[in-house]
């Protein structure tokens, strides 16, 4: 893959990295780099190869949420924008679902910054890892444009009230307070950050990967649901679990105390 | 204003301080100091010049919950007090709820003790800032009465076991606490309670107004919803934003690296 | 009761303390386990006398989870076991939210390790007491069985990416951690563990029984309910409280700074 392209990708031991990389705009979400994560994330969901997929960036900032320069260009259309803002904003919406949408765990590696957009696609992933003295923010509403579409990942992952301090005060936190506030799973040294956040991939991507996959799903589902309804989804998957043949080896050879053979 | 009112307002800088006022009975929620409290709300919804609001508190305590004495008083009518008790709930549970409707955001500045009701209004504002040495608890259960409708709105701001704790034992917690479990936002020495709250409001006042209304608005619509649901209402709200003049010339002014000029 | 029963039961000043004895199997939910429980938690629930349930466990471990050799003996039926694993799970679906709708508070009392549904078995209960030292996971994805329905609780107790991360890689985390992550009220030293826990449980016995009823009801029903919804329930709950004759009387016993007559 030529550095030209938005999205560089490179598969190792299961795992697909995906490295947004146009650091000269702070990999900002142009409808072009949702698109091409977009693109990218399909093409994953149907590569039963693939069993984690870490989501890294190029530069100084992971990504400073959308192109305000392509967004202002838009004021020139007949409409004044509006068409191209919806558009914008809806295939943003559904590129972040996909995210969660996706068979496989999908991991924030995160550099530098991560704002805006930015701060909503780390909040998209299901898991986080980021590099001691990285700063979150959904600081929008600094420049008069309240974070409101990356509001509904932040509060799904963090403390309402923690939550609309930063969304209206547009103030920043550090990766240890987003630890804290549950945002990030792990804060690592900058040096340490690949490789910690690789270490990861692997150790999911060493797990069943039909499991996983169920597990991932039914996680999905069954949020925001009653107990029962929740229950009502994840009875019948623990039941497809079990039934996979892999499934019978991997207790078996735990009852043996073997390694299991998923070969 | 004169010193006999329930409630006592003063307007800064486009913030709205309204302060309990009624230290003898620990600024006791009574029908009411509900009902003051519900019209001050009712007006600054419809003032465009406030754009954030304090809620504090004079005397010992922020607020020590409901009238005891009136409610008991209530015994005494032929019914046993059963009209009285509901309408009480019904207008508190309003109140409550008009917090959370309210346009602007509100910020509670809690000193002393913060304790049933008075809890339920703490978590019922968007933010809070609190004094070293506040205790907080929803200790009705000690006297035999369940927090119950203190409960929907603490259950709502912190994690559910820590809340049901506090809720069934009667026990106290104290600031520094309050804000691990996302009650409180900031804790600071009771000496710059009334100025960290004050400079917290005026840092939101300084945003652009109508971008925090449509996100405070769409904040609240979206909580509890799924994330397909919440990014219909976060995108439209978006798009909304967007068209503003202002949040244009906000966008350009940081593009061309200048104030933005929203006089 | 003799040592061979799988509960051991022990009633003290309107406390049931149940007692989890298969040390042999690490305490596994097996079958008839989960019957057991079922079977005690349903006398409980229409016994007056009892106020506060603890839920503990003899041996090393409080629970390992479900019993996988019973499991893979199951697959040696003419339908390689689905319709046993069904029964087992709706069979553990129920009895884990028996524990939620029991008319009196439930604490768990951990030692050891509780892990897959016997972590579920904690998060399933209202409170949890851990000694230090204690681990928790849901780590059935080790084996290649994703803990899909512990999950159901586990989601509802922490932060969701603190969940997923547990359930993905199969970590384990200690009792202090756990507290942090909201699994574990308190956290204490073996040899205090028991006395801990039976303090919380007389603490909760104190209470005037009918309104902890009244409000451990309400808060299962109003949970992940609206705002409004949840007023709409906790309302009436608080209005039926307060027209209890022993509420009159704590009241009272209140304002005129006495302990109250509940004898």
């Amino acid at each position: 893959m030529s550095d030209n392209e938005l999205i560089l990708r490179s598969d190792h031991d299961h795992v697909a990295r995906l490295v947004l990389n146009s650091p000269q705009n702070f990999n900002a979400l142009s409808l072009e780099m949702i698109a091409a994560l977009a693109t990218e994330l399909d093409r994953i969901a149907r590569d039963d190869s693939i069993r984690a997929v870490i989501l890294a960036a190029t530069g100084k900032a992971f990504s400073a949420g959308h192109d305000l320069r392509q967004m202002q260009a838009a004021r020139e259309d007949v409409d004044g924008g509006k068409a191209a803002f919806q558009t914008l904003f809806d295939n943003c919406a559904l590129m972040m679902q996909q995210i969660a949408a996706l068979p496989q765990p999908v991991i924030a590696e995160v550099q530098g910054i991560a704002t805006a957009a930015g701060c909503q696609l780390v909040a998209s992933c299901d898991l986080a890892v980021a590099a001691d003295g990285v700063r979150f923010g959904v600081n929008g509403v600094n420049i008069g444009l309240f974070c409101t579409t990356p509001m509904v990942a932040l509060t799904r992952a963090i403390a309402p009230r923690a939550a609309f301090e930063l969304l209206v005060t547009g103030d920043f936190v550090d990766a240890a307070r987003a630890r804290e506030l549950g945002l990030v799973n792990r804060v690592v040294p900058p040096g340490d950050l690949a490789e910690t956040t690789m270490a990861l991939a692997r150790q999911i991507a060493a797990k069943l990967p039909q499991a996983v996959r169920l597990g991932k799903r039914a996680y999905r589902d069954q949020l925001g649901k009653s107990s029962a309804d929740a229950y009502g989804i994840a009875g019948p998957t623990m039941c497809e679990n079990l039934m996979l043949p892999e499934t019978a080896e991997g207790i078996a050879a735990f009852l043996e105390k073997r390694p299991p053979n998923w070969s």
